[in-house]
């Protein structure tokens, strides 16, 4: 089948599941809510129609295997996850979980050495129970029971919620893969961002997800009359919190790679003639060095402590998450490497600022991450896209990828480390 | 009387007066509210006892009248306003009025060639209908008839509320002050800002009630996910708007007596891992002329435009009020200079940035503000305060003004003008 009409049947098959929403002229499909149930038929139809076996885990993820030449071969897993953020796009996520379809179906049932199962993972982007990566905790056994426990926003409990699926909570452990049945991880994704566009380039090897810091940070000051206290007599909560985000924009455009962001913003009493007493603000810093951004979460600190010094303002600041940066598996990204040479597609390796499920899967078996380009870096947003003719690029380098994963397992090596 | 006994007995009045709120636990008396029946009951007691004459008008103003030597004199008139903002102090306004008494007490029964009318305004703080300064509209023929269609926020309309309290609006035309029955108004009130604190100073003569832009504004760029846009390719509006807030607070400094304050900052869409796709922030700009207001203001609105240019964002500004300064009467103010260095007391002058009656009075009859110091500068708050000696102080200066002014009626000046 070509590679073309496979992309397109791709295209064709995330549009047919965005129909599946919790909300009715928009998408939203939170962790095991009802449209998700639909979503589970319309691919165990796809997956039964390749002659895949289907199976769901206790948390929700529904996998697909096709089996390798010999039964119980090793597994090479492809996919992503089919739960999405409110008002979502089409693609993020689900895109995965498709072209994963189209590989098998590329195959046009030729078997492999190893068996390629396709997972949709049932969670990933922490909507419903505000904790992410649910699925993907559960397979690599990272799953912590505790999280059963969490409530949603209507107060049902994480167990509740899977026993009222049809699911049972105590089938979890026995979602992890065995570790020496895993021969690696590979997912496509929308990069969530303009970079492979503004470089003209469809596909981006993942080197990296970068490490990130969020950092809560208090400014107070003295609220006062916006008209009776001169400006020298001011304590102005926001005026400090503007200044300092001025200077970790300017700290952060310095730095190659490294992204900082202001993105919420309090400020009380709130009123237009009373000067603020306090500003309140989010700062969520990125990279693929857990040393360089460590180093500059450091001095955006000592230069808030500067700022509000200077100013007579007090202080807090409160470390609200810290995740170390997570390489990708060098051996996948040469093979992808190697894929996209082979079809003389430019070859570009970028850092993810996002969190991805092979995040998740990277401490336990080799993982990488494909991107394809974001038409103006739209993501969480309803039009959020994807080019037709870059999917049919993905799909073409997932099927080289294949091959070149074969031909290295015909000489002695089974895994790609 | 000894004037420490008067400001003793002024500042207790203003602790009765305090108990009187429609909320328990915090003082909040609006216009026409239950308790503000109360506090006029209080008010007719004391000027009774006094031998004044009392009235309300269709507004709620309630004026007490100390007659003069003749019957039907022209009046000298004294106070301001009693009734408050939400979780209020219990000094702003009512100060004013209680010393108005306090120099009509002073006075012992000696008649003055001109009465004196004590006014305790029913509304200046504009918390109930929006609008603020109804009671000294009404006084000066300049309250529009439109207003009161104005609907509180229990959809109660100001006509009603009259009504309710057992007033017409129909005698509100009435209220207005024969021009030439005026020789002038003073009013004491506590500053509201930290600038006589700062200098050791315990009064100040207001020259002039700044002029006021008050603009919103808004930046606009484009939101996106803060893990996946490198810092080249934002436009992040928050960025733009901290930037801009540094430049006009670094300007306003630079301009001696102007203050400029962003009082509200709104971002969109407001998420910890979202570039700020729009941020929306109130500015608020006052000088005592009006020429330099403006100039600052177009400076300000230029600077915006140039970040905003620069940085791609999109840039809306509206002028959301506009008012210019009024100056206050320069004879009373050298009255009140005399008053002041008569009895060795240091003499300043100084521009109210805040709204006051006097300033709807001024166009209308030769009007002037006497500040007290604010300790810390405290306003609109419940632990707004004032200095027993600073009230002492005002008490003499207030008694030697009236001193001060007969003396000039004397000389065949009937009018401070």
């Amino acid at each position: 089948m070509d590679p073309k009409d496979l992309a397109a049947e791709a295209l064709r098959r995330c549009r047919v599941l965005a129909r599946f929403s919790e909300e009715p002229g928009r998408l939203t499909r939170t962790f095991l809510s009802p449209p998700m149930r639909e979503v589970q038929a319309a691919l165990a139809g796809w997956m039964g129609e390749l002659g895949m076996e289907v199976r769901v885990d206790g948390v929700g993820n529904l996998i697909g295997r096709y089996e390798g030449r010999s039964p119980g071969a090793q597994t090479f897993l492809l996919g992503s996850h089919v739960d999405t953020v409110r008002d979502a796009g089409k693609y993020d996520g689900v895109l995965g979980v498709m072209l994963g379809l189209a590989l098998v179906q590329g195959l046009e049932g030729r078997r492999l050495p190893f068996a390629l199962e396709v997972i949709a993972f049932s969670e990933e982007e922490g909507v419903r129970y505000r904790m992410p990566f649910l699925g993907s905790r559960a397979v690599t056994g990272t799953f912590d029971p505790e999280l059963l426990q969490l409530k949603d926003a209507e107060g049902l409990s994480l167990a509740e919620a899977i026993r009222a699926f049809g699911l049972d909570p105590d089938w979890i452990p026995r979602a992890a893969y065995a570790q020496e049945a895993l021969l690696g991880y590979l997912e496509f994704h929308i990069e969530q961002g303009p970079v492979l566009e503004s470089l003209g380039l469809p596909l981006g090897i993942v080197e990296a997800i970068a490490g990130q810091t969020r950092l809560e940070v208090i400014f107070r000051g003295r609220a006062g009359h916006a008209g009776a206290t001169p400006m020298p007599l001011r304590r102005d909560a926001l005026a400090g919190a503007a200044e300092w985000m001025t200077l970790v924009e300017r700290e952060a455009r310095g730095e190659a790679g490294l992204v900082a962001t202001v993105g919420t913003l309090q400020v009380s009493p709130g009123a237009v003639n009373v000067i603020p007493g306090e500003a309140r603000l989010s700062l969520d810093v990125r990279h693929a060095y857990d040393e360089v951004r460590e180093r500059l979460v450091a001095y955006m600190v000592t230069r808030a402590q500067q700022v509000a010094q200077r100013r007579g303002l007090e202080l807090a600041l409160h470390t609200r998450s810290e995740q170390p940066a997570v390489p990708c598996d060098e051996g996948l990204n040469d093979l992808l490497e190697e894929a996209l040479q082979e079809l003389e597609l430019p070859v570009h390796r970028l850092v993810s600022g996002a969190g991805h499920d092979a995040m998740i899967l990277a401490p336990f078996c080799p993982s990488t991450l494909l991107f394809l380009r974001s038409p103006q870096g739209l993501s969480h947003h309803p039009d959020e896209a994807v080019w037709p003719q870059d999917v049919e690029a993905a799909v073409r380098v997932g099927l080289r990828f294949l091959e070149r994963l074969e031909a290295r397992w015909g000489q002695g090596k089974p895994g790609p480390i």
